[in-house]
């Protein structure tokens, strides 16, 4: 994001508590702790069986531009944010440490520890915003897309949702879309960012800009060819599929598609391709666009529709418009330098302490995610094969502070609709239910911390 | 936003059937026809009894970042989205028309005009994708946070929200909310970016990195004063808000104010301010801040909290995160050069053609939304006039694609939040109602198109 700053850093995109923290921990010496903080979520949405793990990619490339410039310094400064000490540290800010996450397309549950960032309290608090608005925003809408594509069954299903949310959310939503299984977006900053194939036709007002349907659509198949959609509601569908089809064959062609935006698209659906049938426009598909969500493609799935075109609620999350992931320290030195177990025991908001290392347990399908705590990460390993479960967690910044490229580069967005793909059908069936239920699979945690290593909290 | 390419052009925020639209208008002539496309809404959310124009600011600036570089020239060459003619006409592309809108902070209706483009259709209809991004996301969240703040009853409302959605999304969500009566906000960008005020002290990690309560609070004030605000929750509230008050004192100070976090808020607040009480330490404020919303700010009003910190359900705009607005073509010339209304036929989807003016009809209080079809700006207004309305439009850019500063220079932001607070002052009382109900005043729509200037399709 370009900032009125003019600058390309991805830094002030943060709560300002996280630098009066890194202020207050700079005086009384917590700054330098070692710390484990952990992303996950405490439950699914309504209704949602698994999660999906979308952003990844996003959030390394921001994290590489997470500098405190100049310009950064000299709001904070102005504006008295910090005092002069924490500056310098800002100054000189640069995440050295590591992180371990779940791969980009992964399915995930409560309790899955998706993101573990690991190193001074200082440099791993202050990612707290970023990481998650980057997390939250991405995974809610390959969430949603994924309960589309499934109930799609197969079908193409295209994201157009850009003008109903935030224009740089757009981009970042067809992204997410994508690794939930969407095969293409309307929105040209996606194409270019993210080499997503970009699709679209044209709008109501371009029938009614011209002086009557016929002549829209000559314009249109005139400039696009026979093998374009055209829109087919904005007089009289039965009168529009007639001359669209009439239209597409004066140019020489066979029409490619027609488009329905409005009424009853379950019956216009049937009724559309009959017509186009007895025109003898067997090859001419349908594609349908007014309000879908998931359940609404779910009743158009015993239609003879091509494809859906998603918008709205894609780009809200499908009623869920951020997936309620968060960031807390779950462990943490102690001033012996003893790594130590914490735990938050406020009422109704309980989480489990220590590093975590995920895996999941199959037997047929997927059975279990199992996280277990542990002292190191060798210790969480061991324990996961001792299981027989398949690790879940891959190295994204190596310690030091150095990205995996294999996770930002070419590729790795292709590779994440893949890594979805699998992880979903892997669950077991309950997983692809659109209605009320528990989570596809349970969460159990296990605990593997030495015995005389008791937590600094236990709840 | 900056790009993958590294350009700060807003062009390719944009679907791609704007472009292929301007494409086939080139070659059918319908391009250059005078047209006007209206942003509105069909209907509120469930429960909105008004809206809230936000985003004026950001679309005006968006506006004036669309180019087409040879950045976004060579990607869309590459990427075959239009031809070489087209190509040329967006290489040369400025918006020279005209906006009118209602100013930012504005309350508006079902049918209320809240933005007007004239132009070419060519130049016009591209800019439908970013108009209603901007407007969509600003306008709900800006929404959600009127209805909060008239819950609050002059209460403060606080903005931290930056976390539940995207990064960028989060500054503009900060704006917003600002428009709709906050005073504040956690996220940093918001406030180099806009000038509002940045506010936060600690999260429960700042707690349990160090090795106690005690330890964590005497470092925050040693940092940030006494007058800082404690979190209390994190382990034991009642011993919290003891240790909270002598840390404060230690530093010979009174504590500033504590923080709940979570549990029953309601039942805390009134138990934490008499401990409080009994601690002598009775200007000692109580801010809470876990899963706001309207509904719970409603309920707290009876408790004694100082001020609301919102996040998750003010970002993501209370339910309905998008304001489900628009972009209509609603008149055009036609091929004699006479300006004609427009509309869709299509079932579901009816709207109203033609140019329009609206005003407020004022009775005491607010009573009518008059909005006046016509064919020329001045007739509409002569009809505003007749029927004592307060005229809602203003000249946002002019005639020839200038902007009028006034809506994007120092002080628009506060302007439009004040707008906005006298606006909704002005409503009758059962705007500020949460339940369900029709929205505040009904929307009555004239037509004084000349009699022999049917319109190309009624409706």
């Amino acid at each position: 994001m370009r900032t009125s700053a003019g600058t390309a850093s991805t830094a002030l995109l943060t709560d300002m508590y996280e630098l009066t923290m890194i202020e207050a921990a700079l005086r009384s010496g917590a700054a330098t702790r070692r710390s484990v903080f952990e992303v996950f979520t405490r439950r699914m949405p309504a209704r949602r069986r698994y999660g999906v793990v979308a952003g990844t990619a996003r959030l390394l490339r921001a994290l590489e531009s997470f500098r405190f410039t100049p310009a950064e310094i000299d709001y904070l400064a102005q504006a008295k944010v910090v005092g002069d000490e924490t500056l310098d540290f800002l100054r000189e800010y640069r995440f050295r440490g590591s992180v371990l996450g779940y791969a980009e397309g992964e399915c995930f549950f409560p309790g899955s520890p998706i993101v573990t960032v690991q190193g001074t309290f200082a440099e791993a608090v202050v990612l707290e915003t970023l990481v998650l608005s980057i997390l939250n925003h991405d995974s809610a809408v390959a969430a949603a897309a994924s309960r589309m594509t499934t109930a799609a069954h197969g079908r193409p299903c295209l994201e157009m949702g850009a003008r109903r949310t935030h224009e740089a959310s757009a981009v970042a939503a067809a992204r997410a879309a994508v690794v939930g299984g969407f095969a293409g977006t309307s929105v040209l900053e996606a194409g270019r960012s993210y080499g997503i194939r970009t699709i679209g036709t044209a709008a109501h007002s371009f029938t009614l800009v011209h002086d009557d349907e016929e002549a829209a659509f000559a314009a249109q198949v005139a400039s696009l060819g026979p093998g374009t959609t055209l829109l087919v509601d904005t007089y009289d569908v039965e009168r529009g599929v007639e001359r669209a089809v009439a239209a597409a064959r004066e140019a020489g062609g066979e029409l490619g598609a027609v488009r329905l935006d409005s009424g009853d698209l379950v019956a216009q659906a049937f009724t559309v391709r009959e017509q186009l049938d007895a025109l003898g426009a067997t090859s001419t598909k349908i594609t349908v666009t007014s309000d879908l969500d998931e359940y609404a493609i779910a009743a158009l799935n015993a239609a003879p529709v091509d494809s859906y075109g998603v918008g709205t609620k894609l780009v809200t999350g499908s009623g869920h418009p951020t997936a309620e992931l968060v960031y807390k320290l779950v462990a943490r030195e102690d001033s012996r330098g003893v790594m130590r177990e914490v735990a938050k025991a406020s009422t109704s908001k309980e989480s489990v302490g220590g590093l975590k290392m995920a895996g999941r347990v199959l037997d047929g399908h997927a059975a279990t995610e199992l996280v277990v705590s542990c002292e190191t990460e060798a210790a969480g390993r061991a324990e996961l094969d001792r299981a027989g479960a398949r690790p879940l967690q891959v190295e994204l910044v190596r310690d030091g502070g150095q990205i995996v490229d294999e996770h930002v580069g070419d590729g790795a967005l292709e590779r994440a609709q893949e890594r979805h793909l699998a992880s979903r059908a892997e669950l077991p069936y309950p997983a692809w239910r659109l209605s009320e239920g528990d989570p596809a699979i349970p969460t159990r945690h296990v605990d593997v911390f030495p015995d005389d290593d008791d937590p600094a909290v236990t709840i």
